[in-house]
């Protein structure tokens, strides 16, 4: 079987973001006042194909061994079962 | 009004991924065989406080005119109200 998996990654609350701070400054002066604020994070989009075993505990556990920085990042996880063509 | 808008930016499927790349090598290194592809993109979102005019079409804006390089990457959007504190 094949998934389709989606990992939102952001920067916790607290950790300041000067990528997000920039493109707010930039989108401000361009006219767009009406932006208080921007975060920036990622998207990882993986293709998985999960024979046995639980596959968000996996993903979970791929999460926190390589695909997020816990001390500065949370994560969420969707799964998402791709038809067999 | 204050909306959370989402924007969902992604390489397009010609662009070579070399950060995707090294991941999915890492991940399969470290005993993951079962993930066979794995895309980076970015999670951007924006606070807006939009008064009047057609919000998406400004975020559509926003998006083509700093947030996204329509050369090698495509995007969705999300938004969502934020109910007043």
């Amino acid at each position: 079987m094949t998934y389709k998996v989606k990992v939102f990654v952001t920067l916790k609350e607290s950790v300041i973001d000067p990528q997000g701070s920039a493109a707010t400054k930039a989108l401000q002066k361009m006219g767009y006042p009406g932006v208080k604020e921007v975060r920036v994070g990622k998207l990882m989009e993986l293709q998985v194909e999960e024979t046995d075993g639980d596959l968000s505990a996996t993903i979970d556990e791929i999460c926190k061994k390589l695909l997020v920085n816990q001390e500065v990042e949370d994560y969420s996880i969707e799964i998402e079962e791709v038809a067999a063509q």
